[in-house]
């Protein structure tokens, strides 16, 4: 058996024995996590390097080479993430529901662990004790298949994490580092059912894909993000522009910024231009329909592609439509299910938007750049899940949980 | 396009309509479909007849042919399941969490339906009312994908639900009978992830193993139940046959029926002999491991495979063990996560069994058999959801929901 395989069965074997952990006992080890960390900074870093200079070798972009980097901030954020985590409420042991039944028999449904996580993700090293703190944090075990890129740094954290857990009640081979980073570790996860519970992707659509067509075990959706917002004819200008310049130019290269806006034709008629104008100032490049490149002679022609398009960048798609059906007609046909938003002074139209959107968040006159776990007060984010069914939107710790129906009786039988 | 894919889009069409559609009328869509049926079962019996024929020319056993059988009775129960089910609550529209931001946001996070389910079944024509109505109470669209040994009735059944629902105020696009029962329907409902947001297989274990393994459409899997029962050191004799007769005895082909007994090794020297006895008597066929083939003449030996088996029948498999972690190791190892119970009088073995055990229901002192929807009141059955993620144990109208966030402002963006 393989490195995947093996370690699989040690992270299952740990996940048993994280049940009977208390929350004092699970916090306990984060914070010694944390601490080591502290402790170990030196050692991390001089990893890092390795990781930087095999990097620019290999010719990666400054822009990859930065989200791999760590230095004295990034060590000392990932400390305090730890310390602020053990602050939060123990999702696990809640009772969901309690039922008494006439024969006697009393049924607790009481929240658990999921058990084994599997997360695959590239580049940013922090991911690695996001993941593995929120795993702990929740009862959980988890496997880590981190990139390439980031495997020194990778090794060396895991090697603190591990250093921290040994001095902890938690097992240290709850977290599990596949050091392989070859295509075929990640395609073993994707089929490791015996021992994992779900996996969750975190990266770009490539990799989100992959896993959604390929994976047996259970997947959690993340990331995607083709948002719109949709400008309806009693939108108010300056509030118009405001959201709009918010939701595409304050952090374009995230899943909640602006990807499209749809604008109602009596609307884009008064006050397009001025949007357009407002937009392009900023360095937003326009891609626009036949309208708005009529009216817009720097809008570059949208193609069909454009629409399914998750910029990521000072890019945007603009589109005439005729109302507020039009709007989510278009919105249910492209979209990724994220966040969308309308504004409007009509209520009515707002109601039929919000209702009719397929979408995990959706607003009324305020940006889709709140869409974010930190932002609706959960105090931590796994990811924001774009799929329907377990977790919609973002998760807090409560989407690592299952629950557990623990039945209690004197002898009963069924007739 | 095919069959699959027009049945699949005009699905998805008529699950935006049904966003809109209150509590009333939902309800009334279902009275509406309970009349038809008993206004059309002599339509819908003669061509159960049909598929009855050719079953039998095919060489179908009696006990399938009995599972596709249609008669008054059957036809009346129908009937009646749909007005029970209008009785039961909405589970749409619910607000789970409410949260007001400082910046004057604020957000609801509400009950709303999954969108279009997709059901792979076998045999039963039933589960087409049943599955279909539990859709439409739940404001979801179905594309049903039964077997072809119901054909005829099949396509009876769902004529009489347009029939009906052409009088009420939901779509009758709603729901989508795919009538080409090949392979090939069946490969393309597994990924048709354009319109389908959640696939359930109902059936036995080959269909579900299928239907897990290929799908890239997000699966819930129900039934498989290898379950067991543990009787500890101080389990009472009496509870422990009474329970142990139940489980295996009361109704063995369904999937909380037990097909392992693990017994503690004092306890058996005690009063083995006089369980096997029991079950013996009842014509339960014994697959003992060494110890119990020791004690018992006709018991035969088990194989690793016996583990592993769920029977779904007069059989049961024995094991003799050294405690309570012997049989927790054992449980994780054989079982299929559905129902476990602990026969003891020792709390603090219970609890360690119960918290220890990875299933959806774990019992102390109570027989399996009522893992079960309406066992535990909840007044429907979707099935048994064995996995971790979306539903776990008796699935109810709630597991036919997803959630979404609204979010209310007045021109708030992000700083």
């Amino acid at each position: 058996m393989g490195e995947v395989y093996q370690k699989g069965e040690l992270a299952k074997k740990a996940s048993y024995q994280l049940l009977n952990k208390s929350t004092d006992e699970k916090n306990d080890a984060l914070l010694l996590i944390s601490n080591q960390l502290l402790e170990d900074k030196d050692l991390i870093m001089a990893a890092n390097k390795v990781d930087l200079e095999k990097g620019k070798e290999n010719g990666l972009t400054s822009s990859i080479l930065d989200r791999i980097m760590l230095d004295e901030k990034r060590m000392k954020d990932m400390a305090s993430a730890l310390k602020e985590l053990v602050k939060l409420k123990d999702p696990v042991g809640v009772v969901v529901e309690e039922i008494e039944k006439d024969n006697g028999l009393k049924i607790l449904k009481k929240t658990v662990p999921i058990g084994v996580m599997g997360m695959i993700y590239e580049a940013r090293p922090n991911v690695t004790i996001d993941a593995a703190s929120l795993a702990l944090k929740t009862g959980n075990s988890i496997v880590l298949r981190g990139s390439s890129s980031a495997k020194e740094s990778n090794i060396a954290l895991v090697h603190s994490i591990h250093k921290a857990l040994e001095k902890s009640a938690l097992p240290k081979e709850a977290v599990q580092l596949i050091e392989d980073t070859s295509r075929e570790t990640a395609k073993e996860l994707f089929h490791l059912k015996e021992f994992l519970d779900v996996l969750i992707p975190r990266g770009g659509k490539g990799l989100i894909e992959t896993v959604v067509r390929e994976a047996t075990v259970p997947v959690i959706e993340t990331g995607a993000g083709n948002c719109h917002l949709y400008i309806d004819e009693t939108a108010n200008i300056d509030m118009a522009k405001k959201i709009s310049l918010n939701g595409k130019t304050q952090r374009p290269s995230v899943c909640n910024a602006l990807e499209t806006i749809l604008i109602e034709e009596k609307w884009f008629k008064q006050n397009g231009l001025s949007l357009l104008q407002a937009l392009d100032n900023r360095g937003v490049e326009i891609y626009g329909d036949q309208t708005v490149c009529a009216a817009y002679e720097t809008a570059i022609e949208a193609t069909e592609d454009d629409w399914y398009t998750e910029y990521s960048a000072l890019k945007i798609s603009i589109k005439v439509v005729k109302g507020v059906m039009d709007a989510i007609n278009h919105i249910n046909k492209y979209g990724t299910k994220h966040s969308e938003a309308i504004i409007t002074e009509n209520k009515e139209n707002a109601t039929t938007f919000l209702a009719g959107v397929d979408a995990a968040a959706v607003y009324h006159n305020a940006s889709t750049r709140f869409t974010d776990g930190f932002e609706f007060g959960y105090g931590a984010e796994i990811g924001i899940s774009t799929q329907k069914l377990h977790a919609r939107g973002p998760m807090g710790l409560n989407a690592l949980t299952s629950v557990k129906y623990f039945i209690y009786g004197d002898g009963q039988v069924r007739n």
